[in-house]
């Protein structure tokens, strides 16, 4: 056996490890990098709670190193035994990969970039691919398809919002700006008190003092009621077309409207097409 | 008469009142129940309000003890009179009966754990089948239907919103974190706000103070605006689902959830009743 | 002619001019009734205000013995004129047109009731009626007709969220109550806290301050979230349903679903019955 | 050449590079009017901010003379080159550019009114126009539909919420008016309050003190959910209906609004194109 063909064996087996989750091995090295991903998130985040840092600060930072090189070595590995490595570097998974690990090293020139870590996050979406959850993986593609699908009207429901807070914002700095106390000392700052109220956030941390300002308020918040429905509707309306647009038509019939689970034409008995 | 045979009657006897509401003593027994129930629910809430308790709290504390041994000596002579004695203990409601009594005697040995009592609350769901309100009952159903087919869905939804939640609350750590005053002191607590944010609560206990802060949680409320409406487009549109298939079972298989326009069952083809 | 004539033609005249609108005098007399209706729930509203109280306390004082002598008046004639008295006292505009005039009565021995003369802003639903504004009533119908038939859907989801909130207003109180500086100080008011926030209203003023309160409201939120697309859901629902309940069928293919406005059948293509 | 006619080439040719977006000049035009007007907004809204207002403050306002002098200038050449000039300028663009150069002029005589300029943010709207956004113009217009025709179910529905919250405000007054501490000083802040609770924007500014005030407040807000899910049930149940009809104009009476399954015209009866 030539030594060539040894190296192609073991990148077959390093991909079918990684990349694939059908094997005993494939299935414990993805348990094991979730495992891993989730606890390195845990340490990123318990590492910005000053007690906790101050008391285990060394050891969460060895940790996220550790984490790192660890991160980085799979990296290499999946960039070796792929096929196509820059499709994977470019594809949304190798991003997040690279991603994940980059804000380590880019820690050693700037300050407090771990935060960035929390990336890793995203590599958990793997989740759905690993525990074959067809059943969820199908929900998510139903909901990600109604969002496409309804892209353009929010868009232009977006840029409605975005008008109608810098009016309402200018018109709330002209009214409240110049009182006493006031906390509308900006446009940008009425813009940003607009937002917050349009969508019901509501923080408090900027309220109108004076009667008028309250009046205002008050109509916008009125009328915010209908605005808060407008992307309601168009992704319910998404959604219920999404549930019925897998209308296969019946050979006999030729009706559609069937349901998913729908093995015989409900309107002439005749048996469906897988 | 055999004294056993007595014994069985006295079962026989016991189980009516207890578990049905046919009989006029099994409906006075559930309507003083229900009262019961409602009583001892506000007696642990009111021995709460320190101003009640400092003045009344002997006599709530007695009362609660009445109410745990009336409900005790009720849960015995469930487990007595039912023929299934396992099968009721393991069941939703075996359970809560059994949580809606142990918490007083748990404060015997652990302080403050009274405050599970209202646990007993979720004894109240028995009113659907005491007065027999199909109407509700089947109103309740359409509402567990429409979330049990939905739940795939909500789950992915769940997911995306956590690992959104923790990425945007690590940006604006590391945005507003090290500011003079800033509330943004950990990850933990910056993705809490996140939640508050885009659930649209916003407390206001924690708000960004720096401009860049406040321009990057405007655009996580306006972004919260299309992720609010998923999971009611997802509800609506099975709820919606959920009112046009009829109760109606195919005579062959027995399968439920047909369409109101079906005429033939789309599991097995077999022709519907009219 | 018999005075008892006169008196009677008096009364009919009467009843035209108030309770109809068909005439140029009941049609000034309407529009009169709107005017001082409006005019005196501002004139209530105003005198609660303390700087306006100060210094026209005594005007408002005597225009809403004003108003309320006038719409005495009116009550008088309308119980005159109408031919059931009986059944107008007890219609909703009957009971809404007494409570308008009692309170300033009611003023006389307690103090403060004037607040409630706003009631008299419910009499401004006379306005439909008056302006003929059928498209409108019929918006207000078909609301309506949507809100009573998901009236056992909301009760079930309404008994459901008590429940719900009374259990985590408990554990809060177990989770939050000993802290110091902690405003869950009662199991009533940690339900009063999970309202506010299972209603995503969030004012802040009670808001969990220990990570573990934190990270239960996190999960009461986002939980949350699934509770308010369930009204909505049920609301949605019944009024798609509700637009398409007009559905004349067609004299010739029998065929419904036809809209408010068709003239024709869309599927045959027949005129429809008026 | 007559010189007339030299000038009448000279204003088609202004016309068309003003006016329309098909030649290189036109598109120039166009995206030199976007990149000044989001220019001039942002100008306004920085000049607002303190801080930049003492440091550029003079630089900002020469600015603003400048955008404000060719805005006019262009405002002119529109009038000159347009065909009917008047219905240009009673035209929604054309006030909205008349509006978008008045505040500047008038704040030579009042003070504070540049805030308005901020209404140039209106003329952004052309964007649709002048790329050719056809998919975007018809989502808008898509929503415009859905909104117009829900417009009397949500007219009705705020007369109802207007009623509403007088009634809770009035009452919220006379519950909490009279204690130490109370922030509900007169019914129109109690209105205010009462607004701010039911659309759950919740600001925290004005909160109930008393027990009672917290229970009736909570049951405002648990009121407040159905009412929250009328609007946009309407709104999903239009923009649904929208997604049903297609564009298709009737060949004899060119009536549009037709269902998608429709085969005759619903209103004249003739037979849609296939």
């Amino acid at each position: 056996m030539k030594p060539e063909s040894r190296l192609y064996q073991l990148r077959e087996r390093l991909h079918e490890i990684i990349f694939e989750a059908d094997t005993p091995e494939g299935k414990a090295f993805d348990v094991a990098l979730i495992a891993a991903i989730l606890t390195s998130v845990l340490v990123v985040m318990l590492e910005s709670v000053p007690e906790i840092h101050d008391r285990w600060g060394g050891l969460l930072y060895a940790v996220e190193w550790l984490f790192t090189v660890l991160f980085t070595v799979e990296y290499l590995l999946r960039l070796y035994s792929v096929r196509l490595p820059w499709k994977y570097a470019t594809s949304f998974f190798g991003i997040v990969d690279l991603l994940s690990i980059l804000p380590t090293y880019l820690s050693l020139f700037v300050a407090g970039t771990q935060s960035l870590l929390v990336i890793r996050a995203l590599r958990l979406l793997r989740v759905f691919r690993i525990f074959r959850l067809v059943k969820y993986s199908r929900a998510g593609l139903v909901i990600m398809q109604a969002m496409r699908s309804s892209r353009p009207k929010i868009l232009v429901f977006f840029i409605f919002v975005v008008l109608l807070v810098t009016i309402i914002g200018a018109v709330m700095y002209l009214v409240e700006g110049g009182e006493e106390g006031s906390q509308f000392t900006s446009i940008p700052r009425s813009v940003y008190w607009a937002i917050v109220t349009l969508t019901t956030v509501g923080y408090g941390d900027i309220t109108p003092i004076t009667p008028l300002g309250q009046f205002l308020s008050a109509i916008v918040m009125i009328l915010g009621y209908s605005v808060i429905a407008v992307p309601t509707g168009i992704v319910t309306a998404e959604l219920f077309q999404a549930r019925r647009t897998n209308t296969q038509a019946c050979r006999y019939c030729a009706r559609e409207g069937h349901d998913d689970d729908a093995v015989f034409c409900k309107y002439c008995g005749a048996r469906l097409n897988e």
